[in-house]
């Protein structure tokens, strides 16, 4: 394997495709994004990247609260669209039916099949953008997506964002915690 | 669609499996993870939680730089087992060779298409959990798996983490920032 250098670029191999929910002047308002993941295990923590000149951050600042929308593949169109344009140019209040939940200023997407509430822990400032770590207060599932009280990925069928495109996820390669077992020393 | 609450739980729809790879004791050390995400457009930096009783945590804090190298999907087998047993009771500096690129301490595995060498920028302490913070210096990637000078994710058939299981990606949904053209109000 010859291997190059393609210099310092912001890559990650694969992304969930996600809307990051937020109250804006006291609007709901949707961001589309794919630089999330899970912070921490105790307390339960996810963490998204968002720019600061975005208007969602204004409505994470004001509030201290947002939420991480899971669209499903089906959802294409709207999440993309949520991406496209500035709540600061459009209402976009009104592409998703909003509720609230324990924190009552997080909007959560109705259509979403899951809903992460969270509460600002700390936002990191890393130049272009500040990355929101948030304590998940709580998980909201669309009760036809849950098997065993957890979020069931073949139900929800998620957006999988790799290389400025979206798919979905493929079939079942291995299982974690588990593969590992057949390894054998070189 | 009726919703129901699951609690909180630290849930991410689906991540990217990866080693992450750092210097303990002067000997490389690759671990097993999925809990990262692009943190910064500019400057390029990336994030990764590990837990802070990981043997890869030492070499972090130690060094203060690590990798994140992306396996293929035909590596599951290498990939899982570094999340399987700990640095501190089996030298797994041999799974994989090591080469080092501009910062000499973070190892990159040669076997992965893809590695990502980071400087920390910021560790944040969440909790069980420590949020790694990395300024990327530098992509190295197989020449196999590049087009057009950036990495191309259909040639190096990443893994992707849900529920316990490895995925390959899926088939192509829809375009980003193109898809929500065909928005119409509803």
């Amino acid at each position: 394997m010859q291997k190059i250098t393609l210099g310092a670029m912001p890559f990650m191999s694969v992304m969930p495709t996600l809307l990051v929910g937020a109250n804006v002047k006291g609007k709901p308002n949707y961001m589309t994004a794919a630089w999330a993941t899970v912070a921490c295990m105790a307390p339960a923590m996810v963490c998204v990247a968002v720019n600061k000149m975005r208007y969602t951050a204004k409505g994470i600042e004001e509030n201290k609260t947002f939420s991480l929308n899971i669209p499903s593949a089906n959802q294409v169109v709207e999440t993309d669209h949520c991406g496209l344009v500035s709540g600061s140019q459009e209402d976009k209040s009104e592409i998703f039916r909003s509720f609230y939940g324990k924190l009552k200023t997080a909007p959560l997407a109705e259509e979403c099949p899951i809903n992460i509430e969270c509460r600002l822990f700390k936002s990191v400032d890393c130049g272009s953008h500040l990355l929101y770590i948030g304590e998940v207060v709580e998980i909201h599932a669309d009760t036809a997506c849950v098997t065993d009280g957890k979020p069931d990925i073949t139900k929800i069928n998620p957006i999988v964002y790799a290389q400025l495109t979206y798919f979905d996820v493929g079939k079942q390669v291995d299982r974690a915690f588990s593969a590992g077992k057949k390894y054998t020393k070189k």
